[in-house]
């Protein structure tokens, strides 16, 4: 089973919810911020609420990063957490040459042993192939994402076309396993026509629900006709729900909320 | 001092020499591949032999990510023995969203105690802002990287220009506290004059030389004009330029003659 048969099989019909597990020690609530493992405890208790509802979990790699060898420690183990029914994304928006981009995917795919990754296309295809020859994972390419300043370079028209269609392009070239997803932001529901109309059948991660404010309506309609596998991620929304002791409780009502809202 | 005048009071005249620390735990040398931690150990030897004779070093984070929490004990390691006279840059090409790329910042500049970094464009200003913020600390937007791929996108005509022109104007636009650099790769020697025209006075960070085929005396010819402090980056014709256990001598060798010809 591809990928892309494999997101099938997880999400079912409708759109997939991803949870983005982007802990960040100051917000976390007063029950595991003091305990020795405070990403982890925390991860641990939104994981246990919402496993039965989330189709994925998102790991932003940077908060992690931001305590160091002992955030990686953490990141670890929380991955080893999650049920083999959800799917597991390292979100690090990793790009390189061939040789080091062969060491991120070893890093993420082997040692991390998560499922998909998110991946910057700005190097070209030799940076993303790498990635893509590990036919059992995903890899998400950027494409149009959720910030005011995606627009500095995405939008930009190269020869009549917008920067992103070149990327969705490349994405779709280099899809010869059936493992190549989309990254495109919520935020920016002008441009999801011309996505779609390009990228066909390719699998989409979209962020920018919750806090970025992107409009979840605007979103479904968009996809309505759209056939390939959707996961719709929200990261602050759900994990800081409520900042006292029952964040686990709270997460899991907007987890639940917002997959009724999905399906 | 800001980061520019850091940077040229460390190279002084003529161009800078940066060794790539980005070592693969199966290319190391039976001396060090069976000590506990490496990495660790090989980079100890390369720059006890080199020290005195780089400009900066770089560690490109795929290749301690690749073994894990482990591997980012080893980078940490590795860079608390690197002494304040040579120039740290965290080579991870990272790019997200605002809030994000603030925890990378921190995770770089706070935890790892790095110098620089190396920055992903493609998410546009707001991205690349959180590190700039640092004014302390450089930042080295990928403008023209060293990968066949590279033409994919950075060479696109958007609006009668190459989407590299673009990225290299918003460096210089971001440029306010006198922090941004660029990624310029050496076997783009075709790209260099409009780089330069562009740029004016931003630091250049230039791989591609050694292994990657980079050549050097077109190099030095495009930048002989350029009065920005210019770093040349080697990674593997250096600490492989011996597979035995005589490769920290033989790094100084290569280091040595790759330095004679930059000065």
């Amino acid at each position: 089973m591809n990928f892309k048969s494999k997101l099938r099989s997880i999400i079912g019909e409708g759109l997939g919810l991803c949870i983005g597990l982007d802990p960040v020690l100051d917000r976390l609530p007063k029950k595991v911020r003091n305990s020795r493992e405070p990403l982890y405890a925390f991860n641990r208790e939104i994981i246990e609420h919402t496993y039965d509802i989330a189709a994925a979990y998102k790991l932003n790699l940077a908060f992690y990063e931001a305590l160091g060898c002992d955030g990686w420690r953490q990141l670890e183990m929380t991955i080893s957490d999650i049920s083999d029914e959800c799917l597991v994304i390292a979100d690090g928006k990793r790009g390189d040459i061939g040789s080091t981009a062969k060491a991120y995917a070893a890093s993420l795919f082997d040692t991390l042993k998560v499922d998909a990754a998110t991946v910057n296309p700005y190097l070209g295809s030799d940076a993303l192939e790498p990635f893509l020859d590990r036919t059992d994972h995903g890899a998400f390419i950027l494409a149009v994402t959720s910030n005011p300043g995606s627009r500095d370079l995405q939008e930009l028209v190269c020869d009549g076309e917008q920067l992103f269609h070149y990327v969705v392009r490349m994405a779709c070239r280099l899809n010869k396993s059936g493992n190549v997803g989309l990254v495109v932001g919520a935020t920016k529901p002008e441009l999801w026509r011309d996505v779609m109309d390009i990228a066909v059948d390719l699998p989409l991660l979209v962020p920018g629900i919750g806090a970025q404010g992107g409009d979840l309506a605007a979103l479904k309609s968009a996809l309505q006709d759209y056939s390939a596998p959707v996961l719709v991620n929200a990261s602050r929304s759900i994990i800081y729900a409520s900042s006292g002791d029952d964040f686990g409780r709270a997460a899991r009502e907007a987890a639940q909320s917002l997959n009724d809202q999905l399906s």
